[in-house]
């Protein structure tokens, strides 16, 4: 962390976040960070988020801490790394150190749950925003985006539409309903690190859900060149009185994986549910084709990207 | 890269810069990028610059996307490392494909030079900034910054205050001089990567200049509990009819390198600065104490931060 003149002040709360890893030969305070690395591939994130675009102005810095760090452990549980270190470049319009005190314990939190040790990075002036680069160990070949085959089941963990419902639901109430639990869908977004390690050698492709379902699964589909056909009984499941069904098709920042496994992978994502304590449903299946459908409507990509606000 | 709607016809023009490297898995389009490593060490950094903060806010494209690389490669440069892969964040506050392409060839040209890949990252909307994260190699044990010991020679690199006085001549008379020499050391800073990795077992400590020449060697003196005395009559001679001497001291953004070294290194220093072509300068010696001194002038260490703009 390098600063100048009081920004230094705010980098103390920034030089000690997330665990001490052995590998770390050195960490915050030098030009750059140093560590050890036992030669496997290393997967390598980086988002940015920034007030007003990915998160609302008013959000408490321990959210936006907590999610600027979220965002990356996701993309790298889409590729089923082990999340090791991070760098963290932090841009302020002003220095409040209370704010930056909760900014921190919000990432070292999260970081802590993940043996995640941030261990450089920088503190500038400007208008709000944070960039996190995230790298992690793979121990098997990467999901990625481009093994879909004709035939795969479509599966997605949770229940895709809480933040953006949560999201609303704040929006109109404001902080008198911080603790409902549909909030906290929105405001500490869990990574599902431990489900894309464990989908290894199960699921033949992997993306997070950080853009909306429809356009997420979009995604999968044009890497693949293959059609995804989603079932609309099935997603209509995920609404309820508290989520309504835009949410659960468009709503972003839920950062559930959406993957794809071929049908004799169904016993063994029914364990790794089990194992992980959480739902994995599916919502469909790869054809030959292009785009996403729901039924025999297609959708249209431009219409399915998430604006964040 | 991933982004929504118009976003996505820019991260088209950042999918393939720099150089294609053999250990490169998987590049610009997935949840993130892969790498294979040999087990070395790795050292990392990462630095935002933001418009109007650390560059002003006409400068050109290709110059901002050029400078975001180099202020990381620089970093590295100060710690001996060998370049390898970077990602970048782009957040921009409309979409220009004219202005991103320019940026785009300015990070291409700078990264090809270095043997470095852009394998990913993330666009998106915002006030104008960047953060590039950059990795490389070590082949020896890391420069750091508190490596000084009492005795030893103080050095740097190139002529530091030609990047400051030439960011002044061009305030003062913009684009009509964007091809004097001075001028392009503040366009285009050229990182001493090649000069950092000689120094590897050469020099006990090392500092690229970005915050000013009086302010890093501040943090040479304080990283490493000594202090460095430095020559006022030597420091003066890098000041001419263009460059002030104001600019020397505390000029920010040369991205010189300075190290320090055992007087028995004399010789072996010579040769690397004829080996990279470059001059590079005795500018004083380290002793027991703190802080850094113009012969019997102690220098406070918060007038010596470089403020950018």
């Amino acid at each position: 962390m390098q600063g100048c003149s009081e920004f230094d002040l705010i980098a103390r709360h920034l030089s000690h976040l997330g665990i001490s890893r052995d590998d770390v030969m050195l960490g915050v305070g030098d030009d750059a960070a140093v560590v050890t690395t036992a030669g496997k591939p290393l997967a390598m994130a980086l988002d940015t988020i920034v007030e007003g675009v990915h998160f609302p102005a008013n959000l408490p810095a321990r959210c936006v801490g907590w999610r600027a760090l979220a965002v990356n452990l996701s993309d790298l549980a889409a590729m089923g790394a082990v999340p090791c270190w991070a760098l963290l470049g932090l841009t302020l319009p002003q220095v409040d150190e209370g704010w930056v005190a909760e900014f921190a314990e919000g990432i070292h939190t999260l970081a802590c749950q993940h043996n995640v040790a941030v261990i450089g990075g920088d503190v500038t002036r400007g208008p709000l925003s944070i960039t996190v680069q995230l790298t992690g160990e793979l121990v098997d070949t990467p999901l990625r985006r481009d093994g879909v085959k004709p035939g795969d089941r479509v599966w997605v963990s949770g229940a895709p539409g809480q933040a953006a419902a949560g999201l609303k639901r704040w929006q109109a109430k404001g902080a008198t309903v911080i603790h409902e639990p549909l909030l906290q869908r929105f405001l500490y977004p869990i990574p599902r690190v431990s489900l894309g390690i464990a989908l290894q050698g199960v699921a033949t492709a992997a993306i997070d859900i950080s853009d909306g379902l429809l356009a997420d699964a979009g995604h999968l589909a044009k890497c693949s060149n293959v059609s995804l056909v989603l079932d609309p009984m099935c997603l209509a499941s995920f609404a309820n009185g508290q989520v309504d069904s835009h949410s659960v098709l468009r709503g972003g920042d839920d950062y559930e994986l959406c993957f794809t496994a071929p049908p004799d992978a169904d016993e063994r994502i029914a364990q790794i549910a089990e194992a992980n304590q959480m739902s994995i449903t599916c919502i469909g299946v790869a054809v030959h084709g292009q785009g996403v459908w729901l039924d025999d409507e297609k959708i249209e990509p431009v219409s399915a990207g998430y604006q964040h606000f």
